[in-house]
């Protein structure tokens, strides 16, 4: 198994019997979820994904990867949420933070759209307009504000730069098989199309044609990504004492029921800051509801040990900690031995730096449980392909059966609309005027 | 006045009288504050530091600054905590999130040895081999193990590239003005030196030379800057009910007194994300103690509407949200014409993103406030150097009145040892013989 969950720290926290008498609500989520009986069942085709999914378009992804990486310098992935958050996620987590600095051979890979600043869409055009770029539009409908407005930018720049035949030959339109205004656009100019499938949600969207066409562009193996998330789908699918998945969904609602309603996301690695993203948006969006769910932060060790470190070790008591620990690294160096000793490294001269990074994180667990916090590790044999995927489907069967125990519909997100609709309002988008108003009158009143 | 907070919204969270009911408390730590009075006072000295800072210090930064601008592609900085985030911050939310990607005419800057990843130390020694580069080595004492083994790490590569002659040009040390090992280093090789002083802690640091040099490597206005935090000094000495700064304290430990244990900082510019991270540094480290303290998270919208946007919605009702409002950002951008509507974008077509952002974040705030959640607005001019300066100094002077509103001593940080003093054991440093036989026996245990 390629990712273990150790319990060994929580002793002081979580009572023997704790696990047995949660047990049977993790059974029932287990049916739930597995029986498509449990609310949101229509958005569980994630489940099964690993193993059933399009081999056809699986293999066209890998086309057109090819394709994009043999004539573009830069891919701009365009897309917010889901569309955004699990490419990048996995390409920093297998390749590097550094990835758009340190790739080679393989194109620089933008991700826009997700934001509505000005700032940052200058810096990204800058970026592109004397390279040879492709563009990945993904929208299931093709009208969310953010994606829309920088497809406009760059669909603009490339129709500019390459006309419009040669425009259309670089743009790949990542939306739903058969409705919506990306879809429409797409048949009538002739982009090449991938599927947001209908049963999967957002931010369960990396395993499909959503995260695999960047990932593939920028080098990311996907056959063994897939691979290990099949893996995954197999050895977490048997509800008992042993499923990691399982107890790691348990031991959270466990902790969040005594008051534990932080959890922060720890890793030892750089390269995991966009999975730990990655994670808060799975989990935040699909437990942050009804007024309850508890809330997901994380950190970036030892750098941040140097920055919330202070509160971990001895602040409110109202969190509990998930280390994710990567036995092997994607690179090691060792301390340098320079014959001296005047900043007090010499007993360290020759070691591994992934000995040192190991020690360090063995020291920041027992540390914190003698502070006072509940300490879960996640343990994956490396970030490489094969074990991220049995990773993310570890992170999403755990979301799942999680929510079900907390009593939440874990695949909607409706409190999203909210800020939409007063936006829309607010910019006096047709068939807002009457909320307009109503808004207006309250942001007066409030300055 | 560069920084307003904005109270409009906080109505239905907070009553009327509850400032009046604790001006009191902020008068006296105001007092302790400005009479050096307050547990913590002999590392206040950040609180005159933008009226008389060492001038001849800040003429010969800016002379190194213009050297390693003439000779060198990158500058390495070594640090970590408080003499990382600061520079890193600041560089990005004044030039670009994007800093190395699309910095032109100035050196790209790299931040190294706040981590022990071999991986990242390894794809950094990578991209400073076959540039020209110099080193910023920033610490006390010199022996702290993160920077120290990046030190290692990088002099050597200076020393095989330039001759030990040649790499002495281009190490620049900031540290103890007298002391420590660092120092004795600097002076035995002849590297140029600034000082780390002693009435400074890290997390308020960056005014000094420890994020002055960086910054102004970089072409950070830091005359400007500085000026900011001079006006700050000066307009929020005064304590009354019309001083910003003092509210925001006041009014966080009134929603911290009444159940609200989570800060989430939001601001709408990907430029601000590291911000966000100096924030948390300062805060957590500052009020994290004594198993109490608001627990400082970050967002970055729209980005994160479609990420924590459901929890920051709907979600446990444990939080509040502090939106940074940046009035005139760096760019601009319009939402283009192209004369069609497919996308639904017709309506914007025209408009300034900036416009587009701001009723994104006035419609975010009028949501999440009917979703319960009390929101204060920091609004800020700009991010650019004058601003930004006066906007460290008001969340630096926040979080030291905050800190004593708590009840803690805002300028220490005993919880940071712990996880070291295990490290150290763990790794067989001399000394530590005793504690690593017991850490070892739990570790056995918990396994």
């Amino acid at each position: 198994m390629s990712v273990r969950l150790e319990t060994g720290y929580i002793a002081p926290f979580v009572r023997q019997h704790e696990l047995g008498m949660i047990a049977p609500q993790v059974l029932s989520a287990h049916e739930q979820l597995e029986g498509k009986t449990g609310p949101g069942s229509e958005f569980t085709g994630w489940l099964k994904l690993p193993g059933d999914f399009d081999k056809a378009e699986f293999a066209r992804v890998k086309q057109a990867a090819a394709k994009i990486q043999a004539n573009s310098d830069v891919l701009v992935v365009i897309g917010i949420g889901g569309s955004y958050l699990g490419a990048r996620a996995v390409i920093e987590a297998v390749k590097s933070a550094q990835y758009n600095l340190v790739c080679k051979g393989t194109p620089r890979i933008f991700f826009a759209g997700a934001s509505v600043s000005g700032a940052q869409l200058v810096d990204l055009v800058a970026l592109c307009e004397e390279k040879d770029f492709a563009v990945n539009m993904i929208s299931k409908s093709g009208t969310t504000t953010e994606p829309a407005v920088a497809f406009r930018v760059f669909r603009d720049l490339l129709e500019k730069k390459y006309g419009k035949d040669g425009a259309k030959e670089r743009i790949y339109a990542t939306t739903d098989k058969a409705r919506g205004t990306l879809k429409e656009l797409a048949t009538a100019e002739g982009y090449e199309t991938f599927v947001v499938p209908d049963d999967v949600g957002g931010r369960y969207s990396v395993l499909t044609a959503v995260g695999l066409l960047p990932l593939a562009v920028a080098g990311v193996d996907i056959d063994a990504l897939m691979a290990g998330a099949a893996e995954a789908m197999e050895k977490l699918s048997v509800c008992d004492a042993q499923n990691d998945c399982y107890n790691y969904a348990a031991l959270r609602n466990i902790l969040y029921r005594k008051g534990k309603t932080v959890e922060v996301m720890a890793s030892f690695e750089p390269d995991f800051a966009m999975m730990n993203e990655w994670y808060k948006q799975l989990f935040g969006e699909s437990e942050g509801k009804d007024q309850k769910g508890i809330f997901p932060a994380s950190v970036v060790y030892t750098t941040d040990l140097h920055s919330m470190g202070q509160y971990m070790q001895d602040g409110g008591r109202h969190l509990f900690e998930t280390m994710v620990a990567v036995k092997k690294p994607r690179a090691e160096m060792k301390v340098p031995d320079t014959g001296e000793d005047f900043d007090g490294l010499g007993y360290l001269a020759g070691s591994g730096l992934s000995h040192v990074n190991e020690m360090a994180m063995q020291g920041t667990i027992l540390a914190h449980v003698d502070g006072g916090v509940p300490v879960l590790v996640l343990e994956t044999d490396s970030l490489a392909e094969h074990d991220l995927g049995y990773l993310i489907y570890f992170y999403e069967k755990a979301c799942a059966i999680s929510g079900y125990l907390l009593g939440v519909n874990p695949f909607d997100q409706p409190g999203v609309e909210s800020y939409k609709k007063n936006m829309f309002a607010l910019l006096g988008k047709p068939g807002f005027e009457q909320q307009a108003k109503a808004l207006e009158e309250r942001l007066k009143k409030a300055k």
